[in-house]
């Protein structure tokens, strides 16, 4: 097999240096809390089609990451990009917005199933600031509950006390509770009876570095219910999981009805752009908080995001992620099992978590075998990052799941023959 | 002259009244501070193509919103529009970033004369928000100076305590002094001495609902001069001014050097982008801060602003546009006080703001005069808004400015005959 070099990827990456904080920043940039190793991995890519990235040094990738996210049918769409290019001819963003605002907001109200109306901007983070102001202005009361781990974005209230730039008073009126613990819920609910105005979660627990979990049994519905009867205004966070369990929301694939739901991502295929939906109880309080952008209302994503949506609800792109992917996981266990090492695989398969837990019974705790075994995946062109759960896009073919399985199966092979060294026993 | 009707905007508005919270949100809505009565505006856009715009019943308007500031070239500027095509060709957000990243950064440290660095977001709020987080990373403080009536975007830190949604956690660490003045700047510098992480301003006043104010002779060397002897981050948003004033920064403008500045709108002619600039000093702990977003290293905007800002050096966006201005605002000026009303025109003439004050002497505190006159502009194919600053683009040629002159005459005209009635004398 092949074994990429790096040598382009880190000229670029000296250049950057020079200019950019970092480098690269944020969680692309190798300095993250991703650990990818600038040894093993392209830091710049060239052109994209498809399940595949090329880097600047020509060396192929299929991208198990999909860009985190928005890659969900597959790099370039042809569908997805010929409706950007007929838009940008007539117009993107000008001082009124486009019949795409409307169109666009019909068919989010079509397809989502909890949500009476539509509101776009730009980041996920738009999306999750507005739906805590929302729940505020229809509440009057000032506190979020949220579970521990859980991301949301980068303003400040999404972010920990004392974390560079953060202040208390960012994070002071958060409360946190672990996540499918509906004692704790029920505990947190009492304690600030009429103070929490809102309850924001991911539809499951994907933190970076853990076990991924899945809601347990009747969670989502306990947690339903009491939000109802206490008032507070129950948000979804469904920027990363959007469109990937469920075209019609991953609360509705959990069997329940959020009250706001934020997506992103996955919603115009790499375009820019996102979305809080609502039901009609809070369609007031949502016209009531001031909250706008430079190019919210561009018409170019917003094309791009009709053709997305009318092309995901086609080809049922949870359907297939879902499928794809518990194809891909099943085979990559077994491949780990053939050489000793238990890979476990958490999550949901569409957007699955995997960390390789041991060798021939020994534990390794600080995923040394499981970087290793990513590193060398990584160098033979399939790109993974080590702690971040991973992403399925309709483009990927069983041809696409064989080719990462032989290559996992030859990382695993290369990883054995030094996994008691590396774990030092 | 023809009189522009609504049918079909109307429709599309009633449309989408049913599915996103009061029609069209934000700035752009009818029901926002700027006063566009539905009776006079287009509320939906069909295509726009440099200076102009075409609305959804046919009427075309000549846009002195310029898309509230991205249009700088024009609509649809054939050279940022063909880097842009080119560009998708190749990828747009990928799990690793472009070589368009570091080429875009490597261009803004050469345009912009304060820049040691850049960082690329979204929304201007995103840049703004992460000057403070830089600034509090970098000083271990807290608390932010701002001029009253400054617009920093709409994250709760910007907005005030009690507008919906917002917290008083949100901006507890808000210190407000009026804009230009100098012993305020001293007070509070001396009442929070070591408390002040940030001085975050535009770099001239341009507030809605006021006569705009272009900082008094040496204010900003003051302002300098305190922020660095007492360790104050000194944070100029150009979100909305930058590359209309000076394309080296309106820091550069006014003769002062800022450590950081926040850019957007003109950046990429509308596509989708905004960047933080900053100097060296600044570098690690913009390093430090977590920030980072879904699209924030898509390659179609960065190739887009390349070429914008390429495009802007080349034909020097900022002296074409306060030339043009300058022509247009003398000429209102004068057509106004022919027909007898003191049109004010205040801010920069590549971004005026006007009233008309008074009409034959006569006083109109409450704007009814402004309002009819720009009603009447906005109907014969001129659009302005009536409490907002307006906006010159480098598309702009004599025979517009001419055209432009003739609606204000005949609006001028229309509005006079009745203008007693108006004010009630």
């Amino acid at each position: 097999m092949h074994i990429n070099s790096y040598t382009h990827s880190a000229e670029w990456f000296e250049r950057a240096t020079e200019v950019i904080p970092g480098g690269i920043y944020g969680h692309l940039g190798p300095a993250e809390g991703c650990f990818m190793p600038v040894s093993a991995y392209p830091l710049f890519s060239e052109r994209a089609d498809g399940a595949y990235f090329w880097d600047v040094d020509g060396n192929r990738f299929i991208d198990y990451m999909c860009a985190y996210g928005p890659n969900i049918l597959g790099y370039n769409d042809p569908d997805v990009d010929a409706a950007v290019a007929a838009q940008m001819k007539r117009a993107n963003v000008v001082v009124t917005p486009s019949t795409q605002l409307v169109e666009l907001a019909e068919l989010m109200v079509d397809t989502i199933a909890m949500a009476d109306w539509a509101f776009f901007a730009k980041n996920g983070g738009d999306t999750t600031t507005f739906a805590i102001m929302v729940a505020r202005a229809a509440t009057g009361r000032d506190k979020i509950l949220l579970h521990k781990g859980g991301y949301h974005g980068v303003a400040g209230w999404t972010q920990k006390d004392g974390y560079p730039g953060v202040t208390s008073a960012d994070v002071s009126n958060n409360i946190y509770v672990d996540f499918g613990d509906i004692n704790a819920v029920k505990a947190a609910v009492a304690e600030h009876r009429g103070e929490i105005a809102c309850f924001m979660s991911t539809p499951y627990h994907h933190p970076v570095f853990e076990d991924n979990q899945v809601p347990p049994e009747g969670y989502w519905q306990q947690v339903r219910e009491i939000c109802t009867q206490e008032g507070i205004v129950l948000a979804i966070d469904d920027v990363r999981a959007g469109f990937r369990l469920d075209v019609a929301g991953s609360d509705h694939y959990y069997g329940f009805k959020a009250d706001l739901s934020c997506y992103c991502k996955a919603l115009a295929n790499g375009w820019n752009i996102s979305a809080l939906c609502g039901t009609d109880e809070l369609k007031d309080a949502a016209a009531s908080v001031m909250y706008t952008g430079s190019y919210w209302l561009s018409a170019v994503p917003m094309a791009a995001a009709q053709a997305c949506i009318t092309k995901m609800r086609e080809i049922d792109s949870a359907a297939t992620c879902l499928a794809t992917g518990t194809k891909l996981t099943t085979g990559l266990a077994e491949r780990g099992a053939a050489h000793g090492f238990d890979l476990v695989i958490s999550g949901e398969p569409s957007m699955w978590f995997m960390r390789t837990a041991s060798f021939e019974g020994i534990d390794d705790p600080n995923y040394v075998l499981h970087q290793a075994w990513v590193a060398e995946c990584v160098k033979r062109g399939v790109f993974f990052t080590n702690h971040h759960n991973l992403f399925i896009n309709t483009a990927m073919t069983d041809d696409d799941v064989q080719f990462t399985l032989d290559v996992a199966d030859e990382a695993f092979r290369v990883v054995r023959s030094n996994a008691r060294n590396l774990i030092g026993k």
